[in-house]
């Protein structure tokens, strides 16, 4: 069934504010959770909302948080979340980041004691219409093992980069550092389709082409898949992120990072608050100025997108431009939520007396 | 044949300062040169020493560059690197941007009109001793193809991100964004093996196994190999350093990257000046005190070190592990050459009376 973005917005903020939300929170964490709905990123929009509420519930989520910078010099922060709703405390800590690049150039931003924060692109999106490349990494709940493991040590830790143009739509990056998004593989379970190689292993530590394996105590796999196809490579970045994100502010890192789901405990001995985020903004004019820069963004994506193609492909893909295009239609004709989904918010509604 | 290190060094310096380098810089860029055979990416060490030397014959290289800032914030910096040696340009501009990191707390350095630069995890491990985090990156010849493009856009575009530890060696991420490095691809073709699925494509644009099929117009694919095991990642990943490194600073992008062998001349109609490079270097102690930082850091080491492996693998490895073992090996008992090598070197040492 399919839902306007209006009707969603207000069903998702009016439980928000139920659990406790100021009216200004509410609105901004409604806000990033359908970017990622129009986006097309479905697993992380309002499909995880009765997640956030369980977690309110077992008093692991903060609605009335007091976010503030902990450290600083003049192109550092650290930000403590204080337990808060991870799509409140990321806008926060990017807006840290670039008030920062104002004055310095650029701005970078460790953030601990946070939790999930949607969509890694609609933070570093933030800082397009400032002339500024925004960038936005976190870690997340451990599914991935390194190459050569067995166990989950990671999180999907995404990367994702916007950078500005002039004429030509920005280009947008983000992108799980896995070969695939748990996401995907969730749709491939309902569906009762195998996956491709490379994605999963089974809980020995094989490959599987079997979506089931990652609940069954297997694992994503980092990018690459397997050593000879690069996966020390997909690790690796996924630990950059991990680090930047956590060991450099002070929250959970590895297998350490606190579960999203609620029906998971977090490890009794935490190695640090909550879990974490990481977030900088570059002003494009602290290099060369900014319509220089952008003309030469827009020179480059228009070669990119003019590239021959292969034989089984129709045109070129400039990072961003399908999220966008998704985007423009959902705003059109509307969010498809799938059955699982539909009924998890009704029963979501009932407790609050809300319809969907 | 083997040769120690000092005596490579040895050979190496000597004809950088007869090619016009002054002693500092023929020093430097020996250094930065022979890290790359004590590393084992013998790929970027004295098998690129006559290619230089070609490069500067052409009057493609300035062996005595007047190396400068021309843009600064507080943060940031663009450098000019008036066609020198990246061997030398390099490690000037990762110098700057841990200046930069002393006063802001991070610096950041975009470079133009530079050349290739060795390896990647040289100039990002330089800031391992100051406590801070240092990142490089560099675009390269265009020999990489977007996904579902049959033209060649990019370079193999690494990323680097060496981060200290206390006790335990430090991290150092340093990776090509394609599935496999060119080199390893010239080390099939040597041997008359096949490379595996994901490497490479053919000059239609169709995957294949013969690692002949570069240089017969086909190119490396991104880190994924194809779409659905996420080369659109490797491709965006590759894309932002290419961005990073020549759209911030003014240098050459894409398909205009001017090409490392001598005998291909660079693009008539330029988008900028030489090629491009990309430094961070992030003060630890700018989000947590250094050694709070470097524990947890080895906290994280020996967790992963320690994590259960594989049925096939013995141990799980961390980012620089295998190059700083092959480095402690190859000190003691010196840096093999191919026979290809070794003839290349020692006729460029004949043409300049210095014997191998």
């Amino acid at each position: 069934m399919t839902f306007t973005f209006d009707h969603l917005y207000q069903f998702t903020k009016e439980i928000l504010l139920r659990i406790g939300c100021p009216e200004k929170d509410a609105a901004l964490a409604t806000d990033v959770l359908l970017s990622a709905d129009l986006r097309g990123v479905d697993s992380h929009g309002v499909a995880r909302l009765s997640g956030y509420v369980r977690l309110w519930e077992k008093g692991r989520i903060n609605s009335q948080p007091h976010i503030h910078v902990s450290y600083e010099t003049p192109s550092t922060a650290v930000i403590d979340g204080d337990g808060g709703l991870g799509l409140v405390v990321a806008p926060f800590a990017m807006e840290v980041a670039m008030e920062k690049a104002i004055i310095a150039g650029t701005g970078w931003v460790s953030v601990k004691n946070s939790n999930h924060y949607g969509i890694a692109g609609y933070h570093a999106m933030m800082a397009l219409k400032h002339d500024m490349i925004g960038i936005s990494l976190t870690n997340a709940s451990p599914l991935v093992s390194p190459t050569f493991s067995k166990e989950r040590l990671l999180g999907t830790n995404p990367i994702s980069v916007a950078i500005p143009a002039k004429n030509q739509p920005p280009f947008v990056l983000d992108m799980a550092t896995t070969t695939a998004a748990n996401g995907k593989l969730e749709m491939l379970q309902r569906k009762g389709e195998n996956a491709p190689l490379g994605w999963i292993q089974n809980e020995n530590g094989y490959p599987t082409t079997d979506p089931k394996g990652v609940k069954a105590g297997g694992a994503l796999l980092p990018l690459g898949g397997d050593r000879e196809h690069g996966s020390h490579k997909g690790y690796g970045l996924g630990a950059v992120v991990d680090i930047f994100s956590a060991v450099l502010s002070g929250a959970n890192y590895g297998p350490w990072v606190p579960p999203f789901v609620a029906f998971l405990e977090p490890d009794p001995n935490p190695v640090g608050v909550g879990l974490g985020h990481f977030f900088g903004a570059m002003r494009v004019d602290a290099f060369r100025p900014a319509e220089e820069f952008k003309s030469h963004m827009d020179n480059w994506i228009s070669r990119f997108r003019a590239a021959k193609t292969t034989p089984d492909h129709a045109k070129v893909l400039i990072p961003g431009d399908p999220e966008r295009e998704l985007e423009a239609e959902r705003k059109k004709n509307g969010i498809p939520l799938i059955p699982a989904v539909e009924t998890d918010l009704r029963d979501l509604g009932k407790r609050f007396g809300i319809e969907l």
